[in-house]
């Protein structure tokens, strides 16, 4: 199955990155754009078909790896579970 | 309203941050993840109401500066539009 996974910056953190893509988007006349944060996405191709099987070896993954939680949040999506009918 | 845009690379593209997540989880121990793909994830907060303009303007946004149509495909998220009962 697949998990998609999307990082964030908690909302109290300064994002950077963001401010430069508000900046240039500024810049080339794009007007009302309020604010601009910019996170990561991860698709894994997972073996494993069992959904809650499958979401706690990813969260495993994101508090090991993947993610930062002092200063990052993410969310989990699965998709393609062969328990669907 | 909020736009929420994933951008990935395009299927053939070699994904070298994929590839090194992919070695990094296998060192962890983590098993049953057949491939990984990056991407970035971009939440912009518009001051446009109306989600037509508004995903046209993103769209916009994303061919001149937020994405790179060569290598990379983006999908366009809109949340909180006004026109929602």
């Amino acid at each position: 199955m697949k998990a998609t996974i999307r990082i964030m910056l908690k909302a109290g953190v300064l994002d950077p990155q963001g401010k430069a893509i508000e900046g240039a988007l500024s810049g080339l006349g794009f007007e009302g754009v309020n604010a601009v944060r910019q996170g990561k996405v991860i698709v894994l191709d997972l073996a494993e078909d069992d959904p809650a099987a499958a979401r706690e070896s990813v969260d495993a993954m994101c508090r090991s790896l993947l993610a930062n939680p002092v200063i990052e949040t993410y969310d989990i999506d699965l998709s393609g579970a062969s328990s669907d009918p």
